[in-house]
């Protein structure tokens, strides 16, 4: 089955292919995300615009990262945070508080025909710390994972895509692919 | 001219009628609001929503709160913050900024035929303070208009909405109803 993967950011698309082993048909398409700390209503929404434009099976992704003092922040609205504040921004708004606790959440959602969502979703508790290692990607640099004691900017790209959450997801939509093409 | 205000917050409808002295038609749908800093843009992607269901003329209101250590942040997405973190988490994410300057914005849209959209903005600089006065409307609270020592909500409202950025919008908007009465 060929798929396509609606996504501008290009760190998504090469790391998510990797994921999966599968190659994927990058379709950067200029999607509308509404304003919503639901993940779900969140994913709903860009996938239904991805499939009204391709009329093909198509995956969005979201990231959300929690930070566990803040409640529902900055929850999907992450990268806007990233752009207003950077990442030391970040950690220095988080500094007056003693839970420095968060969450990160990535979840894939597919649809065949524009109707059916498949949710596929991966989870990780872990800190907020100063920035540690590259700043490529989000906000790598400031997460380290529970029980790890490198962030996953520290990470080899194996390591990393062992716990994290799109890795979660990935193995978990990878799954549903298998088995899906074994009962054809 | 019968005017459709498409709100689901009876404070800013209030407030509105008030301002505008003139009865708004109150249709509180459930609009999508987009993911974005641009206030213009949020308020397009509303007003259009908006009048593909009524058909008649309609206006949409946004208010944007900027800390300016923060860029572009909180801006539209303050409902998010205030959701997330409160008054108190607001301001005391703010703690380690030196610069506790702030801007609020606010913006009315009108179309009368869901093409052609204008804009009437009222803009106010000011300072971000512990929260006094009563907590009912937003960030009111918290904000101390610049040459102020009230916040907004110490205010009486005859001189927050003399000051105030809905109060200066309002203000553009009932001069722009008024010169178009007399021109036809």
């Amino acid at each position: 089955m060929k798929l396509h993967f609606a996504t501008s950011n290009i760190n998504k698309l090469r790391e998510l292919s990797t994921l999966l082993e599968q190659k994927l048909i990058s379709v950067p398409l200029d999607l509308q995300e509404i304003q919503t700390t639901d993940l779900h209503e969140l994913l709903k929404f860009k996938l239904q615009q991805a499939y009204e434009k391709l009329h093909a099976p198509v995956i969005v992704e979201d990231t959300s990262l929690y930070f566990n003092a803040w409640n529902k922040l900055p929850g999907p609205l992450i990268k806007w945070f990233l752009e207003g504040m950077g990442l030391e921004g970040l950690v220095k708004a988080l500094s007056p508080f003693e839970d420095k606790s968060a969450h990160a959440v990535c979840c894939l959602a597919l649809t065949d025909d524009g109707k059916n969502i498949h949710f596929f979703e991966g989870k990780i508790k872990g800190l907020i710390v100063e920035p540690r290692g590259s700043r490529k990607f989000g906000w790598d640099a400031i997460f380290q994972a529970t029980g790890k004691q490198e962030t996953f900017s520290e990470m080899s790209i194996k390591e990393k895509n062992h716990i994290s959450p799109r890795g979660i997801a990935a193995a978990k939509f990878k799954q549903f692919l298998r088995l899906r093409a074994e009962r054809k």
